[in-house]
């Protein structure tokens, strides 16, 4: 089996670009990820691509050609959708196109587009990652979704809406001079705890933004590195994904995720790792509390263990493992369909030693990307190493 | 690299079916191919699983979880979109993850859903698979577009109505007695031609229904086959996919299909044939014109020289090389993300000999299925073949 490495990476700024198309976010990049890969153009044999309701924000079904146009190539294209995972299942199969051994080089990326319609428009679009008819119809929003998450969680475990802030906080604290991040800017506990309740006992500041945005990576066989004597520093080692009902009606638990522990599992095995192996990671804090229940279903915290994990520092820049140094959704933003994606080009640049915060994790060798669709119905967990 | 063994197949009807929900409609076709295989769902390792517009016509993105479940199956699932083509990339995606060694049971399909909203918004949902910025908004719709690409092949190689006509009453011809087809009844000529145009030189009988269905089938890696004594008569051996510029402008020719051809080639090289060793096919029909020129981009035709396989009877259920003898998209329908996985559940009938069109084909080892996005913006072509 083919080892897959990371020859490249890049990412538009995430933020409010209504007067961008979507072709032109994955086209840069695109360019910026190939531009560091050092790969002819000619040599992408595949994209893989991401995108969850351009159907809904652009009228535009179809985009896998499109992108492939933006991208300058001319290889066979998919799009892939999971939801918010989108950008996650895309990387699943170019890590499977590569270790399968007939496929050299993939592009892979995503890109979401939700400025150019209205609030309620996107708002609309993004409750279609729930079940339209046991869950969306019946007014559960994506907010009241993780709220009804959280509040079992406290009734189960423990915790207060303090330690759910905590989690924003540290994410707005990393974000800071992330050149491509939506919110370059320091909030405080109060800031989260005042905010206006969005679904309790959820408020602003627990939930991730709307974001318009795009990321790419090249993918490449160990061999055709060696061969092209590429500069690819990272493996991907582990690539696992795990699926559970679309409902939550249909879960046993409201705190548990198991489709997040199903992808961890597997993504484990591959990299022959350990949960305490793993040196730090970008996680799907779509909300705060999906922070917490993340770090629980991956298996480095027990359940009801990890929600006090940014409050006490476990999980910040200078603490044990630390999480979201990007800034995570909260704060570098969550264009849906590439977060997957851009979750890999920041743990890329974190492992390879040219991301801003580099220097909170510099012995670090083994990273963990986690990508979730809804309320965790679909997941993906990639393992990234340093070679050798 | 594992042999692909279809273990079992499995449809719908195909119709007008506003009453049923996707996840009722998939439910049903996974169900008849797991029945159909005699795998236990528990053995199912994978769900691949194509839909265009669900976003659109049912509110609900994120299908792949509810369709695990309608399947009453738990394993990771990804939805697939590239248009019309939506079918056939996940089939592409099922029969890599078989050959890559990883996966010995996949259960891949597709469904579509466009009778419980009204036609016009089912056409402005179809027109996604178009360019928005430079088609949609300009006006040229699916059948425009396929008009355009009509009249061009006329002033390049001549052709008429009536030529194309034949490809219709063919495919309607073909249908009578298949239970899963929309329409079983025969047309004629004069019907063709004298149905209101649509877009000139098309009218409304060179194009195929709108339509609600799903399909399904059952692939096993060999070594599963053999240790469970399963009877899988057929291979996939082939599979192949193209993509072009989404946008007919900016193509060279409006009368050839790079993608299909490309997509062709892989297949033709993987399972070691030549367009002569093809004894039957399905190919994607959404509109008459699109038959022919996808029997040219296949290379079973010289560009120009297909126009009247089906006048001449070259194609037709007694011809040289039968072509659509499900009914085709034009007759046996086009519930869009289900197509191209529908294809394979005909030819795998036609192959085993349980299909009413069997006697039509009693010695045809190889069967091709070519599945189209847009206007061929996308293509992918598997090759089917009765085991030794």
């Amino acid at each position: 089996m083919q080892a897959v490495r990371i020859a490249g990476v890049g990412s538009t700024v995430f933020g409010v670009l209504p007067e961008r198309t979507g072709r032109d976010l994955f086209g840069e990049a695109a360019q910026i990820a190939i531009e560091d890969s050092e790969v002819p153009r000619a040599d992408i044999e595949r994209l893989c691509y991401g995108n969850f309701i351009g159907t809904l924000t652009e009228r535009q079904g179809h985009q896998a050609p499109l992108m492939t146009a933006a991208a300058g190539v001319t290889a066979p294209a998919t799009r892939y959708e999971s939801a918010c995972a989108s950008g996650g299942v895309a990387l699943m199969s170019a890590v499977e196109a590569i270790r399968s051994g007939t496929t050299d080089v993939v592009l892979v990326g995503g890109m979401e587009r939700m400025h150019n319609v209205t609030t309620k428009q996107a708002t609309k679009g993004l409750a279609m990652a729930a079940d339209d008819l046991y869950e969306s119809r019946a007014g559960v929003t994506f907010p009241g979704a993780y709220a009804l998450m959280a509040r079992a969680y406290f009734v189960e475990y423990g915790g207060t809406r303090a330690d759910l802030a905590a989690v924003a906080v540290k994410n707005h604290s990393n974000a800071i001079g992330n050149e491509t991040a939506q919110f370059q800017r320091e909030i405080s506990l109060t800031d989260v705890i005042e905010a206006p309740t969005v679904a309790d006992p959820l408020g602003l500041y627990d939930a991730c933004p709307i974001t318009d945005g795009a990321s790419a990576c090249v993918l490449v066989s160990e061999s055709y590195a060696a061969a092209h004597d590429l500069n690819t520093p990272v493996n991907i080692t582990g690539a696992g994904q795990g699926t559970d009902s679309l409902a939550l009606q249909e879960r046993k638990s409201l705190t548990q995720t198991p489709a997040t522990t199903r992808a961890a599992t597997t993504a484990y095995d591959e990299a022959k790792i350990t949960p305490d192996d793993v040196d730090l990671l970008e996680v799907h804090d779509c909300f705060t509390i999906a922070e917490v229940l993340a770090l629980e279903g991956l298996g480095l915290y027990e359940p009801g263990e990890a929600i006090d994990a940014a409050a006490t520092g476990d999980t910040t820049a200078d603490g044990n493992c630390p999480v979201n140094l990007s800034g995570g959704l909260k704060a570098k933003g969550h264009p849906v369909g590439a977060t997957g994606v851009s979750q890999v080009v920041e743990l890329t640049k974190l492992l390879r030693g040219d991301h801003i915060n580099t220097d909170a994790v510099p012995d670090a060798t083994v990273a963990l990307a986690h990508n979730a669709g809804g309320t965790v119905a679909s997941a993906t967990v990639h393992v990234l190493e340093v070679c050798g």
